[in-house]
């Protein structure tokens, strides 16, 4: 099986292979050649046990995704996106990324496709990163699986229109989609990114490194989690489920685990005591504030939790994930 | 104020224009010019109290939208759209027209406005006409204002997107949008087009005149309605209306009457006799079963009924609508 990853030298992607690199596998099928592609060149790991190459793709750039797809990937993971932040910063290139890039791809599947049956010839399984920006307050106490998408972000915006298309082109038997709202990924290991989300990670991860962080809002702001080893389970998950199980509705909220900020204090004052919750700082941040305003706080994921999708267990779990898979069990000596 | 109207050549464009014809004016305020732009060249009536020019206008080829924004229009009334039939069979025309058109116009008010503050500077009002084939089966038994979109035909996928960007641009200030789902409109007059929707129309408007019509469908086939009284009632309303209101929530469906086609056919029997119904044969079509199971069937648009929309009263209305406003208040002789 020839896996063709959109956005590889980003976290997930790069986890995703990491994770495919351990058995070979992508949702339990052998991997026979990985293909990377991202705006910066991926790196490709020594010792893996599939081939694999790398590639420097800007999307929307004409005969790029044509390319891609001129491999014949069976299995698409379309990770590739302008995080949020940046894409309410820079409204043109949010668009032309995350929604000219998105249209191009489907349609490079779809000439591919070409004249053949729905469902047939060349059909790959396209698995599409959405976000919980598709929605927007005001927010039921849980939002439902039926819950509607009223982004009030660029970013939103654009990965709703994504998931519109992707259900369209599979109704049409173009390729074989499923959408996935990620949960906000925390820990998110490395360094900060532009994602408005960023400090949820933040407030641990460098305090779990000894270093301080910056909390631009309240302690009692309520979040939806999951970890990066949550994260790539449901890709894997996405790339071996019966899609005929979805229906026409074939984007889906993930499970997850909602939490507050100060849950997330509590969980970093057990795993690595009071020293490391004082390097957390408060620094409001209006501009911040009001984008996470407009964020969801819990689900409930009825569907993906039947479908075999599963959440992190507590905020204890994913801390000790980070710790596990980032710092090598260790903590620093505050 | 300067009026905009693209699509002007189809039904509801031209009742359109002949309702603000008689007073001059759009949501109460007084109409200076109206520019009609369609595929095919709209008719510029005779002894209009404003000032009307018309184009022939396709509007993603580039430079048209462009030149169109270019006059400033004040209100932009876009009900340019390839229609559900034709989108579905042609799968290319549908996304050129109905989505790319579409962003292409949005785009266009974008350039325009240009470095203005949000809703400073070139900032018109834009009324979108969008679509229930936003929504797909299953359905709650009323579809609430908070149901989610999940369309299952290409046009519905069209429209929902259409009503993402409408959102965005307003949220970011670009101009002051509102998205408006109309109901199936009856009576349709004139000619059947190739809307999958054409027959709800038919068994009313043919035997009105005379003629047989074709049923494709059960007679026990709900779905939701309303005249084109109403529609341009909705028009003007969406010109009017203080979009403050609205909040981030641009779009909205429009109120309607739930009925059967069984509902129908007794309203045509009330005003024109058995003998009109007798010109109704049943003759069952799969494709257009099978669209219209996919589509709504009745609505709680307590939303829309706040902001002052008005829906028609019950069938016998819709019918005598029909018979004065095209009809000349006369029935055939049969």
């Amino acid at each position: 099986m020839k896996v063709l990853i959109l956005g590889a030298a980003g976290m997930v992607g790069r986890k995703l292979l990491e994770s495919m690199s351990r058995d070979g596998k992508l949702g339990g099928k052998p991997v026979s050649e990985a293909l990377l592609s991202d705006v910066v060149l991926p790196q490709v790991p020594d010792g893996l046990p599939f081939a694999c190459s790398a590639s420097q793709d800007d999307l929307p750039v004409p005969g790029t995704v044509e390319r891609l797809i001129g491999a014949r990937p069976d299995v698409i993971v379309h990770l590739a996106a302008i995080v949020s932040g940046e894409a309410e910063a820079d409204f043109d290139k949010g668009y032309r990324i995350n929604l000219e890039g998105t249209q191009r791809l489907f349609e490079a599947i779809r000439q591919a496709h070409g004249d053949a049956r729905p469902g047939e010839g060349y059909y790959p399984r396209v698995i599409f990163s959405s976000s919980i920006a598709v929605f927007g307050a005001p927010f039921p106490e849980r939002i439902g699986d039926e819950f509607f998408n009223t982004p009030l972000t660029s970013y939103g915006t654009q990965k709703a229109i994504g998931e519109l298309l992707l259900a369209d082109y599979s109704r049409r038997g173009f390729f074989d989609g499923i959408g996935i709202r990620l949960p906000t990924i925390a820990v998110r290991p490395g360094k900060p990114n532009k994602a408005a989300s960023g400090f949820f990670s933040g407030i641990l991860r460098e305090p779990l490194n000894g270093q301080e962080a910056i909390l631009p809002v309240s302690d009692d702001v309520r979040h939806w989690f999951a970890s990066p080893r949550s994260a790539v389970g449901f890709l894997h998950h996405s790339a071996a489920i019966d899609t005929a199980r979805l229906g026409a509705r074939r984007n889906l909220s993930m499970p997850g685990l909602s939490a507050t900020v100060a849950e997330e204090i509590e969980a970093l004052r057990r795993a690595a005591g009071d020293k490391a919750v004082a390097l957390i700082k408060h620094q409001p941040d209006p501009v911040i504030e009001k984008i996470v305003a407009g964020w969801p706080r819990d689900f409930d994921t009825a569907r993906a939790l039947e479908l075999g999708f599963v959440a992190d267990r507590d905020m204890d779990a994913i801390v000790q994930a980070h710790i596990e898979d980032e710092l090598g069990g260790k903590l620093p000596a505050l």
